[in-house]
């Protein structure tokens, strides 16, 4: 099998998440991936966590991409499991990638770097004729210290991008849930100052604007890893949604990113 | 003496360095300085590592602004200085700051989280006649792990002002020297790509437009600390060189700026 022919070999961080399950499940056949997490699975993994760089630097012998997923990805989640799991944990996957020459790194960044933009748009910037929408450019704007996390891994992105030649795509995924249904009861993670206002039926208006389905954000996790034209890109990832408040202009445009689904309205 | 006419009281964090003895020199008369220091110094200060969150907690009580000065600064600062220093440290003082209730943060940013902007506009960049002006609205393009530091650090401080109200400034402090002088043969703080290709007389170029005198470093400083009305900013800190590339017309603007040397053509 020549070069150019070969699946790519993609190390996924976070493999037994929500969104690591997707990668697993619609994109095992298009890549080679070998799953990191931080405990044995029922699935084969290298088991290692983040923070620990020794532990994690091995998986990234002869790899082509690696997904970035593994993080605490609660909105809520305090300093102690932030600085381990998010700032540490970031750092040690871009280095470890670095060391052993990865050609790219796709990063599970979130709306949550700006989230205040929704924040303080909340309740009417969920209405379907509402006209804003916030792009790539808008300032960083974190709603948590889970949202400073991600800009953080954004910024590191960047150094590692335009110091070491490395390329690196930054996804700020919606709210992509286990079961699919952008309106199943479950937790939803939202910004503490826009938790006690909403009422119920703004709830479901949230995540009518929020929501990803699973084949679309295994579609952008695809295009990302595909996009040997795209040295940087910081792009959000939600379902061709009937309200949309985070742009997919710059998806379409720069990975191709072409979602099927959309939340029912 | 009633509230209004008090000194305000600034806690002063890294008072032994070259920022931190500009403050002490020039504004010791007009505000009630508190230094915090990592060891004993000459002088009064809290001793206490910012890393270390309960060693430095009792020093924010009864203050009123806290001027963020300590950090690992040199751009070639390894990682394992970069985590407790600057990643750690600067989330200690901003949570210290919230629970001691302190009103504002005046945080030493760094234009090195956005040098890649130098970087790539480097050598033209520096001469008289380049138009090239970089503001505080650019995208984060860090030349660093320390300059991802200070970007993680405005990110920080941003969320704290959104999510605690508290106010916020960012100073992205160009070349203050401890000797004033813009030109003096030591350590210039240059980002590693530019460190080969630059010849001396680029370098002194260079730091034509990087220089902020220690005076105008300390009115700057001044006017941040007294900007009641301004929530948040990040600006640059530089004197009114001859040449600029990073915006001054923010910090005039907003916070009064009025810098009062300029470095010799």
């Amino acid at each position: 099998m020549t070069e150019s022919k070969r699946k790519r070999r993609v190390l996924l961080t976070g493999a037994e998440g929500t969104i690591g399950a997707v990668v697993r499940e619609f994109l095992s056949d298009q890549y080679e991936i070998r799953s990191l997490t931080w405990q044995a699975e029922d699935f084969p993994s290298h088991v290692g966590d983040i923070s620990d760089y020794e532990a994690i630097r091995p998986a990234f012998d002869d790899i082509d991409v690696v997904v970035h997923m593994a993080a605490s990805s609660a909105i809520e989640t305090p300093w102690e499991d932030i600085l381990p799991n998010n700032l540490i944990g970031t750092y040690n996957v871009f280095e470890a990638a670095r060391d052993a020459g990865v050609g790219a790194v796709v990063f599970a960044s979130s709306n949550h770097a700006v989230g205040m933009f929704e924040v303080s748009g909340s309740p009417g910037l969920y209405e379907l004729d509402d006209p804003r929408v916030y792009d790539h450019t808008v300032e960083i704007r974190p709603d948590s210290l889970y949202g400073v996390s991600k800009a953080y891994g954004e910024a590191l992105g960047r150094f590692y991008m335009e110091q070491h030649g490395m390329r690196v795509v930054c996804l700020r995924i919606g709210a992509v849930r286990a079961g699919d249904d952008p309106y199943a009861p479950t937790i939803i993670n939202t910004p503490r100052p826009l938790i006690e206002p909403l009422t119920p039926e703004q709830r479901r208006q949230r995540m009518r604007a929020m929501w990803m389905s699973r084949r679309d954000c295994a579609q952008l996790v695809s295009r990302s890893i595909e996009a040997d034209d795209v040295p940087w890109a910081i792009v959000y990832g939600i379902s061709n949604n009937p309200r949309q408040f985070w742009d997919l202009s710059h998806a379409r445009e720069v990975l191709g990113f072409n979602p099927e689904d959309s939340a029912p309205v």
